[in-house]
């Protein structure tokens, strides 16, 4: 089963709030498809919606290919505009957009027509993610000891990858390698990627793993059970050591901190972010009513209001290290990676 | 609205599980009745589990009225073990049934029959549970800012007592003296004790607040609003300091104590537990169905297994102080308040 996949000139996208029980891929023809099926978290995780918001702009330049290539390019660039606006905190989908652009905007592909370059490079991406996870996770296999109990959050596995998986990714290596590893999963509310989604790739591999709600991460690692947590990460900020990531991820990290717990975050270079502090990322405020509701179940008074920003910030002191494709390093090192950028 | 009243004979109880679409109260005619709405959560709150599992023993008493004093006795004490077997964790639940106990194994009440003594007993216990949370309120408000934001916890409130509420109090009575209060609440999952049970008493009085999922508690502290956290108790260890109360608490203590936000326990002596150790209380296992699924919709795949230990435990260099009834304390001197039992 695949995150996303092209086919016959459409982007198929699984479309991940049907999970676990229902796998339903959802048919993008166009790149204001694919900007919804984002923006909704049809398709969510930050190398995923990177690679998604690519392919959109495969879908523009392919609707663009009766024009001469200016016009071609200006399609495109009013696609990356309207798909660079549906979710501002993940920086994959920055950098997916770019590198597509990138390569477009460049001469060096003769005569072939913009939306097969673009697919080329897309394609390329694809690879080239899977590979990287793969890379991270021998990286990360290498930390856990052979007999372990891992704590991840949310989803950082092949649903949120275009496959195998970052946090997931370092777990499944480590089994792969004959290690017994059992999983802690956290529910992740309000749209509860770990229960749905990490349950549903670990029950699939056939990983032991138990769910627990969000507020019992502290009992547990004070139980004493938990070997390391290991987590994704929605933007990198290298130059601090700071790390965004899905909402409750902080929570993990001080009750880390406090039991002496390690935490690992686990992601590829295309969620680094080299320029930027702190101050200068967006944290996305998501609808009340995803906090207020429960599917179509609501939960609360009916006047009721809430919160609901989607990423919290996790400062470097509270980060063991950081597993990347390039090796294990420490928060406060990551700006040696700057040169290892593509 | 009442969380629990009786009348012509028996125990009403509002079904909290309802809540808060609807008001529904269960009527109670037998013990075993209290008993099966202790276990499965129509009413909770460390207090109110004790105030009704004393009703219980009344509506056994009235059952045995035809019998000598002895069997009455017997068919109480009876009654007494299976109430005390519903939930080990909250020692109120003890309380109230020794305190009935005592009562009426006591010789000095004449001809009259033992349900009408052990009645009296519970419904001075009912008073003085208000009285004792307005006194915890006006000790409590003391230490709230004129203008304030406070977190809270899953529900401490007017339906997890007699009445009026221990942290609720608190916020209560701040807001009688003319504070300007703004309230955050958890969730609280599995069971929603703060989206349905605290939102819904705070809609009610027209106080402000906010619901938040239970992992955004350290995102909203670090935004630097926060005043101070005030959550109730199931068990307070004097000997110790050590509190034990709803799973996720002692979540909000770690990241409050990174924060350095003041956080305080509101509990009556009912709550207190003056001779147990950490070790010797029993955390309740709940049923893994909780956690996996969200009233009647699955959210994990079907094999999925979960864990849901139903309280944690907060040790006593992680609380400011505990507010009873006689005044403010540090978890250090909660042995001082031997002496004042009842």
């Amino acid at each position: 089963m695949k995150t996303l996949f092209w086919r016959n000139g459409y982007l198929y996208l699984l479309d991940q709030r049907y999970l676990p029980h229902r796998c339903r891929y959802l048919r993008c023809t166009t790149y204001l498809d694919v900007a919804r099926a984002i923006k909704e978290m049809a398709v969510r995780g930050a190398p995923a919606i990177g690679i998604a918001a690519a392919y959109g702009l495969v879908l523009a330049a392919k609707s663009a290919v009766k024009y001469d290539r200016e016009r071609q390019i200006k399609v495109v660039r009013k696609a990356a505009e309207v798909l660079r606006s549906t979710r501002p905190t993940a920086v994959n989908l920055f950098w997916g957009i770019e590198r597509v652009l990138r390569r477009i905007e460049g001469s060096n592909y003769g005569n072939s027509p913009i939306y097969k370059v673009a697919l080329e490079e897309v394609e390329a991406m694809v690879r080239e993610d899977i590979e990287v996870n793969r890379r991270i996770g021998e990286h990360g296999a290498s930390l856990l000891p052979d007999r372990c109990v891992v704590m991840t959050y949310c989803n950082a596995g092949a649903l949120a990858t275009a496959g195998y998986g970052t946090a997931l990714g370092v777990i499944r290596t480590a089994v792969e390698k004959r290690k017994k590893v059992m999983v802690i999963v956290p529910e992740t509310r309000p749209k509860l990627q770990g229960a749905r989604l990490t349950a549903f790739e670990l029950d699939a591999e056939g990983i032991e793993y138990r769910v627990i709600t969000d507020n019992m991460v502290p009992y547990v690692m004070n139980s004493g059970i938990v070997s390391c947590v290991i987590v994704g990460a929605d933007r990198v900020l290298a130059r601090s050591g700071h790390v965004i990531n899905k909402i409750g991820t902080l929570g993990l990290a001080i009750a880390a901190n406090y039991f002496n717990v390690p935490f690992y975050v686990a992601a590829p270079m295309s969620s680094f972010d080299f320029e930027r502090s702190v101050d200068e990322v967006k944290i996305e405020e998501r609808p009340e009513e995803e906090v207020l509701k429960f599917g179509r179940f609501r939960i609360a008074p009916k006047s009721a209001r809430a919160l609901n920003p989607a990423f919290d910030v996790t400062p470097p002191e509270l980060i063991t290290a950081v597993i990347t494709e390039h090796g294990i390093y420490s928060p406060r090192e990551l700006m040696d990676l700057r040169d290892k950028r593509r």
